[in-house]
């Protein structure tokens, strides 16, 4: 089985972390794949940031079309997600969605600690758009600046852990989700060192998309997840052309 | 005041549409300046092909930086419009978000007719994204494939004004909006014809984007409309470059 | 065009303000006259004067039937606003929806800053019924007894520009809405003094209640909108009779 | 125990209706007076007739201050109660919210059978603003002109029954609330006829304020239920400045 | 009229708060039984402990089969409530549903009061099953371990105090119920020194008990809470096993 | 790694159709166990059935205390799953949330087939717990009776793809859940007659286990999944007794 991870950052030191979390999360037989997208941000804060990153996406998937039987969109809020399970015949993952996948699964009251108080919006609005509201206690975050996405999980070790432990105590969490591409990884650093779950986007999205494979659940011909309907397009560069084509061919 | 309209889709037909009833709505003094989508698709029906529309939209609000007073971006579902709010100094309107202002000022339960059935899903999340999903009692579309994208209120006449009768009679609703930038300028034929109001989005658009700039609210230099914060990009088109560039000053 | 502004309590002093505050922000061609509730309470913070404001706002509606192209029920918690649609042929505006209305164009998240601590169960359950609680991170107010209803916004200025900083730094609003009559322009004193849009009711009253005229979307004449329904009535005062009774030609 | 049941219509058969049910059901203990509006319309169907309506039953209130133990607003929708319940020293039930007890206590998923289709988004907001909407799975209704409102019971009495079974059938009610006060009593009629219970808004009205009397759970003395706060009133009809007053006293 | 309270804990101590408070509340013709389970725990505060609770709750009420009028489930939580309605052909109120109930009718906005930290999440997730969230405002609770549960109303009695008032002034609640069956009749002695309405369980569901005794709505013989379907069963206690025949009988 | 599935029913069939799809979906190196509850009901369908079937699951757990690294409640409703996962010191899986799991990775708008009428109350109301209501547009099922629980999707074969198919094309499904444990496997042979993805409970159920067990994302100590406080019980079956034992000795 053939996984690739994309990063649609410009981040090849985050791209990295996500490639090392994705190997040693994945089965002996999965084949695992990292990704970096060629333009866009150091990394995705905002609502204008995730829909650059999400055209990255959408190219790299369709630079790499034919190479993977599942898809990982390797940033939290998921860019491009969604619109890639229309166009793409296997699944497609995103890391908020697979986290929160595997959060559900370990208890009800679910929060996230996050690199940036910018961030928190967004990915509100991303827990929102999956229906869970209701699930998340709250969403906390680092508040310095980051010098250096690349060694976040180091640099702020001890504010991340205060703040995982405040979403326990004061927030009623059950399970804490560290999000953001950055802290790939640091789920397996601080286990036992919290008094609850706590959830890797990577891990989870690497291991959800290998039990979506095997679960061969049959694709999507009709409904709101089937490939766009033939229409006339033009200008498009050409890996986004064939996701349409390719799409096209299986209505 | 100068509102440009973008229609983020490659069809000049519907950029007529949209320019004409943008020109009959608005205000004397002001500018009305209508662009399209130098690549993308006929029409939007999906998330892939909201992504594509997103990404045209911020190109063109680049490209035409500095010539606005307001933004319209000229499509339901609002491709880019949250991403474009972010980096532009000025207000910026999609034509869902614009129709459902005017509609929640007209009445309580409010129902959508759209242009294909495909369309429908992509439409609710948008209603729910803005939390408005209590106040939609129904989205009703037509079903038959549409030849002409641009003569589509003229081919489709009947069955748009049989769906939207059904919205009153078996959905409860008290408003009808009209969605799609190709039904520009409906509304305005069919006054008199329906039992309840129904709303255009271009033209509720236009008038919300007269009104913003007028209101003068004051612009947005912290929280999750800010501009996004100071990092490094790389091989961006100019016209989003400069975007976040412009961005970057007013922080 | 003539839009009627109704003040539903007896303060003259606040009439005074919603008064010149329309005439700053209305069109050139644009007529405005704004009354005063001949009976009622100083002003409205609860239920049981709310439901006073809603008679006399509805009276003073029927005594003026036939001088007004729109109606704006000048308060906030709109007494009686959703009867008096139900019974006009024109478009009639509430203080808190026009403010929604613009705020919801403006940002995701909307706070509220009131006058008094015990007017936020009122507005809260103002936003909720019309089904915006989502969008709402909070109400804040004063907490001090307000001496001269007419000049709060001079005694009080401090306390509500503080009030209105904490909705952004601690609530994470995108947009602040300055609620309350008694606020009436204030939002334009404090243009540029908060991070973030700022929004007043009257000015949004009465440039929506302008569009509402201009879109012409078309009278209810079935649904929950619609007249009500022909029956006997007695006792009434004149002017309540009135809207009944050509609430019943119009069916 | 004296409980006041006021009809805020001008219908005295509908009054009569109440005061039989509220006979029957009342504890030997307890005295049962029922007044009729002296203004206002036959019955209530819409927002503005239930401004009407509140303010009648206010007027009432007040006129009878004094002399009750409790108050019951004998009106689907409950016009006025929430703002009597501020000024009153007592409990004040409607028979919205009191029916709407009672089926919460007999199962999970609740129907309403109305008299008027046009009467169904006024109940529906109703049962929203109690924050109950979770719990209503439907609202059917007779879909004819009423000729005489005081004999809907037995005019009507098989829609009405086909109505119910339909909730229950295809709707998946597990209680039926009959709603108007025009039904008061039907339930009764009805007992054994229904696959499930079936709840009259009277006679639970009048347990529940029994009940509250005998609970004696203790005053509101501040929050959102408290008296208004004490300000200038003018002009207004003696029993509504007399509720005031008193209210202003208990502060 | 017979009532029977099961107190599904092994409390005797918990039973004889129960007893005294159900007979000062009950009306002069009712009959008060209250039964203390055979196994189970002290008191519950989490969900596995509830199920230990429901199964005890089930079989105390097959093994008074025929004894009661209407059943109490009596403690918070409600544990085996739901299920019991579906097997018996009368009347079963639980606490927590009944204390919403009165609270429902006191006010808006609702707080609770409990015994422990650790029943927090339990007693919300209570709340969220009958569809009462929006109402809640909070729950506080005692934060220091228990000694004696038959007299932590004695021993904590300032911190509760503390705790409810808290809810007023900060949390906004218009009630307080006081949570746990160990809280019996603390309502009655805190009468007149809290600001709002206090809510007692026990009284609540006597009393609510025998109103739906009165009401004689009527029995479920479809819909989800009829008796469950007849098929195979194996290796139930007679208690158990009675009841369910019992429901098939009335099929 | 050893899973436990534990049938809460009576049924030794079911029990087959669970172990034989357990097996085929499991790692190779997974050891799969599936027993069956020596008491209880033939299949679960209701809520007083699902307490008894909580209580037998509760027990084997307890029984096999120490078999198993992962245990799934194979039955759908997850009867006993929450509160298993409090006493226990390993992931605990329902079929339901499983289920949930696996489609909302799948899709957005979920829909249920079930096999009969009456388990649909129960299964919406299990939706519900945890959040998903949103998610879920319809649950459908079969009308008939079930002959034979062990056979019933060869029997029915028929009328349950024609329900898939409706929640397809009428409710707009992108995802279907086969829910009921006597469905185990039914995914598999309908891979491909669908136009959308079918989710197995059992498969999904065992895949998510593995995943858990995988990711170690840590045990709870503190929080609403932690072990219940130590406290007095007494009478309980000796498998009930370790569970809490054993609990109590991880605080």
């Amino acid at each position: 089985m053939r996984i690739l991870l994309i990063n649609p950052n410009i981040s090849q030191s985050v791209s990295d972390l996500i490639d090392t979390e994705a190997k040693l999360t994945a089965s002996a037989e999965t084949q695992i794949q990292t990704v970096t997208a060629p333009f866009g941000v150091a990394y995705i804060e905002t609502r204008f940031e995730a829909m650059i990153g999400a055209y990255a996406a959408a190219q790299l998937a369709g630079d790499h079309a034919g190479e993977y039987d599942a898809l990982v969109v390797a940033a939290f809020g998921d860019p491009g997600m969604e619109g890639l399970k229309e166009v793409l015949p296997c699944p497609v993952v995103g890391l908020t969605q697979a986290a929160l996948a595997s959060a559900c699964l370990l208890g009800n009251k679910i929060s996230i600690v996050a690199i940036s108080r910018r961030i928190k919006a967004w990915y509100a609005e991303t827990v929102a758009s999956y229906g869970l509201t209701e699930r998340l206690v709250s969403i906390r975050s680092l508040e310095e600046p980051l010098p250096n996405i690349g060694s976040v999980q180091q640099d702020k070790a001890a504010s991340l852990l205060t703040a995982a432990n405040l979403c326990v105590s004061d927030d009623g969490a059950d399970v804490i989700i560290l999000a953001g591409a950055p802290l790939a990884g640091l789920a397996r650093s601080l286990a036992g060192q919290l008094p609850v779950p706590v959830v890797d986007g990577v891990s989870s999205a690497v291991r959800h998309a290998e039990t979506l494979v095997r679960l061969n659940a049959g694709q999507t011909r009709t409904g709101s997840f089937a490939p766009p309907p033939l229409k006339p397009n033009a200008g498009l560069p050409q890996s986004i052309a064939t996701l349409l084509a390719n799409g096209h061919q299986r209505l």
